[in-house]
């Protein structure tokens, strides 16, 4: 049997443990608040991340991260991208020595332009081939409801990403196994962006013509930037490129997508953050995605637009329509 | 400046034709009923089509074929895609010797398996360098009321292909120049198929997750079928492919969603064809999509199902059951 770590008690982290207990994992998950832990141990639910709903009885929680990680096969991370680095440096000793380490986040490193499994590997003093992404159209309500939908487990070790693939697997949850880790990180970190860009044209009422093209444009302009990381140009039309775009973007729950339609409406990034009670992880990945393009000489209109209206101010209606008015030219 | 001739005056046709008037053109619509030809002869408006809509003054119309096309450089043919060939035996005599022919139609011709221009081809005896395929997420009353979107204009011959492109040219109409008429055409064509799915989902109430799996399986399955008959996969992830993929599914006006969402109630075809007062095109052309595939050895699991629901009775939710619990595999 599969013993499992979960670090992070949020929506996410609490449905992947879902997940993992009802496929027959023994789930230790860690928070750092005391009363969501306590809530998972001895209730089995979670009401500020996932109201409703119940966890299987394999599932509890710690409050003390070497307890919860202790003889864990599979450690999952699911905490704020931008806090990963820290928090790393006093967690890694504490992990198993062949311990699978799964990086449920989505975003870039500011500053150093890391992807997390780059973090992961540089901080945890972890081989690359023991680092799995997760990822795809993943919206965590959903997976915990129960909702069918398929995913994506990478790792450079095609081994290591059946045996997560197994650990996972559900008739309503569907892993496929993938090499390409940078692509799936880097389809999972810019679609935060373009879901902002997409709240934007849904707040200024655009037409469903608009926001496809907005969504291919965007998909075109990760798959670029991947094409310049090493990424397999397909893993960008599979789930964890285009699945996961088109669910957070379709989702008006989704935390991005609603982000991008407050600024949409013209408010300030502290106007939305006070509105929607925290920073949509796309605000910041898109300065470093932006630094990331640069640095390769990639052209991505749609991530420069949508950094200069959360950061310099600029007015989303004239982004957007930047955006839609370029130069006609081949596809 | 262009003479152009549209095909058609369903809701697609009037509103090509209003954007060719608009870019500059000189149009002359043709329609079978006299009391549309008259409407947008006299009052400019085509208010069964699209309601509402103002066509510019550079846009008229005839009853009469001959009148209609003659001196033409640029003939767009929009009827329903199982007329084509019957209609076309009577038509392409009047056509000029060098117009372009470009096609707005997206299906399979029924017991041929032929893509639209190649029925355009054999049966107008025009060279395939001729034909221009006009594909993306363009569904006609966002265009009509100038919601800004793009479209691929694709033809074998380039420089005809940047012809149309800038004939088709406006602010908020963004066309973009590609070779790849199979790719485009499939695209439009299967998407229909995909989209029955799709609102079949919508009416058994699958969230987002469920939703843009389908869509990601749906474009892997178009591109497999595109890959065996030598288009460029790449289209697929483009506004051909991807593009008027999630248009069509996500726009609760599109026609082959709303056939699918009846279907997903429990209707029968009878039903639904009598509460949308029409046949969507995916309903026919997922015959000659499922023969197309087969005759190729391409799996295109989505469009069995919906062939199964379609014509053979099937029951929608074991059907997208079925689709949801394949084998778990590599992506």
């Amino acid at each position: 049997m599969t013993r499992a770590a979960v670090i992070g008690s949020g929506a996410w982290g609490t449905a992947f443990a879902k997940v993992l207990g009802e496929a027959g994992a023994s789930v230790t998950m860690w928070g750092r608040k005391a009363s969501v832990v306590e809530e998972i141990r001895d209730r089995r639910s979670n009401e500020i991340s996932l109201p409703g709903v119940k966890l299987p009885e394999t599932v509890t929680a710690s409050g003390d991260l070497a307890e919860a990680v202790h003889g864990a096969d599979l450690i999952a991370i699911a905490v704020p991208s931008q806090t990963l680095r820290g928090n790393l440096a006093d967690w890694s000793g504490h992990f198993g020595r062949d311990a699978t380490i799964v990086s449920l986040m989505k975003g870039i490193e500011l500053g150093t332009t890391r992807r997390m499994s780059e973090v992961i590997v540089e901080t945890a003093q972890v081989e690359p081939e023991r680092v799995v992404v997760v990822s795809g159209p993943n919206l965590a309500p959903e997976i915990a409801a129960g909702q069918p939908t398929a995913t994506v487990v990478a790792c450079l070790d095609e081994d290591r990403a059946k045996r997560v693939q197994h650990a996972l697997a559900l008739p309503y949850f569907r892993p496929y196994t993938s090499d390409d880790v940078v692509g799936c990180e880097l389809g999972g970190a810019v679609k935060n962006v373009i879901a902002l860009a997409y709240g934007m044209t849904v707040a200024m009422g655009m037409g469903d013509n608009t926001r496809a093209s907005l969504i291919t444009r965007g998909l075109a302009e990760t798959a670029r930037l991947g094409a310049a990381l090493g990424a397999d140009p397909l893993t960008f039309a599979g789930l964890a490129g285009l699945g996961d775009l088109v669910a957070s973007c379709s989702s008006p729950l989704a935390r991005n997508r609603t982000f991008g339609e407050h600024l949409g409406r013209g408010e300030s990034l502290e106007q939305a953050q006070a509105a929607t009670r925290q920073t949509a992880e796309g605000v910041k990945s898109c300065l470093s995605i932006r630094d990331l393009a640069r640095a390769h000489g990639v052209e991505m209109p749609i991530v420069e637009q949508v950094e200069k209206v959360c950061h310099e101010g600029a007015d989303p209606r004239i982004a957007v329509k930047m955006l839609m008015t370029r130069e006609i030219k081949p596809e």
